[in-house]
């Protein structure tokens, strides 16, 4: 697989496959054999389905012979491994689950097999998606620097994009799960709004800050996945019945006059020189399309990253309940010990935390009466080096401006800003309720107007 | 005062009011003159408003004579101690709040004063509504025996009622506490559906099974008092917007026909014979009535409790938490010890019964497809001895049949419907979601075919 075919937008895929110039059947071979080649580096598949992927792509072009003009029908995604596929195993990474085989499928790889999309397989990810490594599922490194973190937890998700082996993919995001791996890759990863993508079939970490969402290449690209895994599911309590815009007919709209809040905080606070830079670039990237940069005083974030933590360990140890009791040798050391500190923490604090939640949400509710996005940096840092990494660290730095808008349910995108020593840095733009419209509108319009999303890592192998 | 002036029902004041042969001045004197002979025997007010009163009266009176057809217009009643009124005290039977004056006036107060209702007092009560008596606010003892307990918390409402002080009077219910009051003291008491009365300006215990509802002579008087206290008030965000029925076109319905569900356990198990017997045959009495008594099987009321019990023991810690923290000498030390106990309940606890919640409610939702209303006796027994309650006990059998309704949120009443040893019986009616009319309508078609609403106790002075 040459890189100039495993780097093509999803619209340049479906393009080539509707002039007949590409085949999604060629096209998952080249992807699978690009997987193969590069896995012994990357770890970023626990699973890879091989001759189940060459079907559904034998199926696809089948359905575009016949004029299916689906944008992802045919296009190669990967999925982690958090997801049940039924038939398929599903291990979040842990020895818990070893030998479970899921009998159903979630909604969103029911959603994007009937958009005739094509699964890869399952990524690697972080144990449980609960910020540790399982050592036997090993880490994930960043392909642009093998001695680097690419983040989590949605780590195989966002490897297996931006190494060029899937076209996009989909991952789960608690506290910055897929916005983090995005700002370390140089990717797009988005976060919806709460309800706004069901979550039924995924194993749950935490019912009330858990998002399901696409990781892919460029705003376009993940406009047009989320645009297929958007919408009502009845089978999930918390899934929205409003209806879904037409994500795709964001792209390229008029910008101009939408009005941008900036936390001057989050710039000059708990970040590095070079992220600090890039993005306050980025706000005059903004300016030059026309939109109106202003600054704005939510709550401080800390607030917010301190209630989610705490509502985090205590909903966390909830859903592990049974597994704790039943298989905590299935668990690294370090997840069951953070399983079993949230299992401490009193009711009073967890109660606590929820008000401190609806205090920040009306704050936040506040700033979105006066701004139609707010724009922050996503992570504080470039790819940290896996030697930095500390067990039991605070986690508090890392998802300072991610986690709040999974406390609040706000959507938000990170999209690559630049580029600091050989490695991407992010921007996260958030906006109103179930106005993933306004928010694609805006990222696809800087990055008609930037460069930094089409930067490719190294070759792997 | 006469006897038979204080035990009038709502609808023969009004009726008297009407045809000017009572006047709510003179039937307000008379109350308040009852309250100060028997205040010394019943402690069951923390404040007599007194000359207020008989303000309010005079306005009423003035009202009544230019035609106003409210059916409280001019009735005397009474409130606990745990309603905001805006100029008076508000202690919740507690130190802590000793020289607290309210500023506002609770939701429920303002609508009985729109209807012309005469504030006679505020009640004792059970310290903060929570399980225990403070020493410096007193017993408030059962009027039909001094030796026993008229239960609570709405203690001081019930005996108000029962002692024929106040003709009605509200109280709050988190697990029982005005049906159980009701059932010790021979009165219907009634816990609305979970939103349909407002619970703004009270002081909360557990904001998820928090309840404002009557304390009344009969099923009648009660109805006519929810229907002016319910309805929507955007200031209470739990409070909702259905529109009420006409409770008071309830009385005297048909109830030919209604399914009335039987859980045989609750007939059979934690419960003294007297109680057993007396409501085996009220539903003879429903039997002749025309209504058709079934077996239903809910999960065991046991596992609803013990869920309320951890819900109530969390929020309560939590609601307390800064108080707990700057004024723990005002509380009494049971309470205070509660509070401390509540405080140390992990979160996960609290989580796990929130999940035994939902499972609970969804088969108390299956046995509400079958049938109309649900019986059970409302307490395991007549009114204890005073010399019988432990301080600390297991309030599990004592809230086994109300608790599992808090919890739910389905309304329920109680109604007296026996006498043991000279002491009255109650038994509960409970109805699905906002059909407090069809409880209504049962308890009352129940009441004009006996006559045990109709018992007095014995002249306290």
């Amino acid at each position: 697989m040459s890189a100039d075919l495993a780097y093509l937008s999803i619209s340049e895929l479906a393009a080539g496959y509707r002039r007949g110039t590409l085949s999604p059947v060629e096209v998952t071979r080249a992807a699978l054999e690009r997987i193969e080649r590069e896995e012994k580096y990357l770890n970023a598949y626990i699973l890879v389905t091989g001759d189940r992927a060459l079907e559904q792509a034998r199926s696809a072009e089948a359905r575009i012979r016949r004029g299916d003009a689906s944008p992802l029908c045919g296009v190669p995604y990967s999925l982690k491994d958090i997801f049940d596929v039924a038939g398929l195993p599903m291990t979040c990474a842990s020895n818990v689950l070893r030998g479970h085989l899921s009998a159903t499928t979630a909604f969103v790889a029911r959603r994007l097999a009937d958009a005739g999309a094509v699964l890869l397989g399952k990524n690697n990810m972080l144990e449980f998606a609960y910020g540790e490594t399982h050592p036997d599922f090993g880490n994930t490194p960043n392909p642009w620097s093998a001695e680097r973190s690419a983040a989590g937890s949605s780590t195989g998700s966002a490897v297996s994009v931006c190494a060029g082996q899937a076209y996009f993919s989909i991952g789960t995001d608690t506290g910055g799960s897929i916005r983090l791996p995005a700002s370390y890759c140089g990717l797009a990863g988005v976060k919806p709004t709460y309800g706004r993508v069901s979550r039924s079939g995924v194993v749950a970490l935490c019912w009330s800050c858990d998002f399901v969402g696409p990781l892919a290449r460029s705003a376009a690209d993940a406009a047009l996945v989320l645009g297929a895994i958007a919408g009502h599911d009845p089978s999930d309590p918390t899934s929205s019945r409003r209806p879904v815009p037409d994500y795709a007919a964001a792209l390229g709209r008029p910008v101009r006059g939408l009005r941008v809040g900036v936390v001057r905080r989050e710039f000059e606070e708990h970040l590095d020189a070079d992220v600090r830079d890039a993005a306050t670039q980025a706000l005059d990237v903004l300016r030059d399309l026309g939109m109106e940069v202003v600054e704005v005083s939510p709550p401080p974030f800390e607030h917010a990253v301190l209630a989610l933590l705490t509502i985090l360990l205590v909903e966390a140890s909830s859903i592990h309940r049974t597994w704790m009791a039943e298989r905590p040798e299935g668990y690294s050391a370090a997840v069951l010990e953070r399983l079993r500190q949230g299992a401490l923490i009193p009711g009073v604090d967890y109660l606590h935390a929820q008000r401190a939640r609806r205090e920040f949400r009306d704050g936040i509710a506040r700033v979105f009466q006066e701004v139609d996005l707010l724009v922050t940096p996503t992570s504080p840092s470039v790819a940290h080096r896996f030697a930095d990494e500390v067990p039991g660290r605070d986690l508090t730095p890392y998802v300072r401006r991610t986690g709040p808008f999974n406390l609040t349910g706000y959507p938000a995108i990170s999209i690559p800003c630049g580029m600091s020593g050989g490695l991407p840095l992010g921007l996260q733009l958030v906006a109103r309720y179930f106005a993933e419209d306004v928010m694609f509108a805006a990222a696809d319009a800087y990055q008609r107007a930037t460069d930094w999303h089409r930067r490719r890592p190294p070759a792997v192998s």
